[in-house]
């Protein structure tokens, strides 16, 4: 790693808040390493959701990216079928793995499930929806009680990037049967304290101009210093096609890791590009227009027959 | 009204996005602004949570306003408790009345309230918070199902002002039965279309900066324009004590509505003050530190007190 990147890291950290109870939760995710280390487990570590930028020290306002957390999530439950252990790291109130399937009926989701019994004057999961509400269930509550589902949420990119550094490090431990899975939509750039307003800015009739830093690179510190030997994967996401290769092949390129997963906003959930320097060709997976599955089944299975061949 | 205000907010609605079935929504508001007229009915029209500000015609990042519209859907639940009828528009995702209060739990909050019955194998309501979802789903059951409360979602700018303008038309019909409670965290700037890159900013190594035109203030519109027989509440939000009063006031003196509420960031569970030409001093009020209840409470009687001397 060259020194003024290092340098860049060490000075985004100096200028962000350090997330509240960070001690308590890195100590939770080393037992977890640990006990998937004595057990020879394989474990993905899944990030999720968009990061915030706080705007303000007493944060009224701040810049957002689109995510929902749909494919970090629905990848989470593949692996744990797959019988991966998971570590779920995602923006606070994104979508959950299992539960986010019964997302669908937007602000209303739990009680669209519910009805009153009239007979036993009871208030119960609803005849209707019973098969479905057992489906995504039982599963979550058997992963979560047995330990191989643990979560922990971000809502800033400096809580991510915190955390993105002291899980990665935990889980290091694991060598190769680590799969570091990037799917979070990080901001490029943020507001350093030191540059932050005290106070909600005010309106002005003449509008608002906000500058904002950028965000250092992290791929480069998880594939040489963080976590060197696990499997690490990560997206991008365009709007535009032209780009999309460019930028997957330039990231390859850049960090040396394993994997890019390239997909365009208009498409995401249809197509995506593997790219990879352990495949001859990209890989381009696409979802049936008739399968009702959704297309991470198949990122899972190709991925999963990488981390195979990787572990070799 | 000047015409260079009717202008800037012509200017606004030409260079943001018509929300998707805008029309079809509108009916549907004006059926239950019929319903309620016929009926003698008072309504309450509350905005909730805060809008968004696209950056990108193909949205990937946006700029956002903290609010999860606890105070807003508190509010519902006590106007419904009440007797009046509520049009509840609010921030997709956003905290709904009723629903609410069993969110605590975070991302689990659905199944944590559900448990697996081993002698029937039937997924169910668990014993334990079997009272506590009871007391929250039947009267929410009870209002969706009598039409008492109904809702509509938004999430950029653009939409909020749409509907605003929309429904405070709609509702102008009911005269002073009409409260309107614009709680909704609106943003101050956003980005016309026609300034609008198409694809995804690029990350660069030398930051961003933004520029954002300020959005036109619409009260002015509801008090002579929209809605101007009704009972016209704004809120402020500041994070500086100092400023909190002269902007309230300010905002009265401006806008010649009923009702200011004012809070600061840093309390605005605990303390509000009503400024209002109907009152003769600014009214204070706290919620007991050893008071359960939320602090909506007490500012829903109050506000149906003055509601009530409006009437007379």
């Amino acid at each position: 790693m060259n020194t003024e990147l290092i340098d860049q890291l060490k000075s985004f950290f100096d200028d962000v808040v350090l997330p509240k109870g960070y001690d308590k939760n890195i100590e939770k995710i080393r037992e977890f390493a640990i006990a998937a280390k004595e057990l020879k487990h394989r474990v993905i570590f899944i990030t999720s959701g968009g990061t915030i930028v706080p705007f303000e020290k007493n944060m009224v306002r701040f810049l957002d990216n689109f995510s929902g957390g749909g494919r970090g999530s629905s990848t989470a439950e593949y692996f744990l079928e797959q019988g991966y252990h998971v570590l779920f790291f995602s923006r606070k109130n994104s979508l959950q793995p299992f539960i986010k399937n019964l997302m669908y009926h937007e602000s209303d989701s739990f009680f669209t499930f519910l009805e009153h019994d009239k007979n036993t004057q009871h208030v119960k999961v609803s005849e209707h929806y019973y098969d479905q509400v057992s489906r995504h269930y039982l599963p979550w509550k058997k992963y979560i009680d047995s330990g191989h589902l643990i979560r922990l949420d971000f809502e800033s990119v400096g809580e991510y990037l915190y955390y993105l550094r002291g899980i990665s490090m935990e889980l290091s431990i694991l060598g190769k049967n680590l799969i570091v899975y990037a799917a979070a939509a990080v901001s490029d750039f943020y507001i350093p304290l030191s540059k932050m307003a005290e106070h909600k800015i005010q309106s002005m009739s003449k509008g608002l101009t906000i500058s904002l830093d950028p965000v250092p690179k992290t791929i480069g510190f998880i594939v040489h210093l963080w976590a060197p030997k696990s499997f690490i994967t990560t997206f991008k996401l365009e709007t535009d096609d032209e780009l999309l290769k460019t930028k997957s092949m330039q990231s390859l390129s850049n960090y040396g890791h394993q994997l890019v997963i390239a997909n365009l906003l208009s498409n995401y959930r249809d197509r995506v590009i593997f790219y990879s320097p352990l495949l001859k060709d990209p890989l381009v997976i696409l979802r049936e227009t008739n399968d009702h599955q959704p297309i991470e089944i198949q990122i899972g299975k190709q991925l999963i027959q990488l981390h195979n061949n990787f572990l070799k």
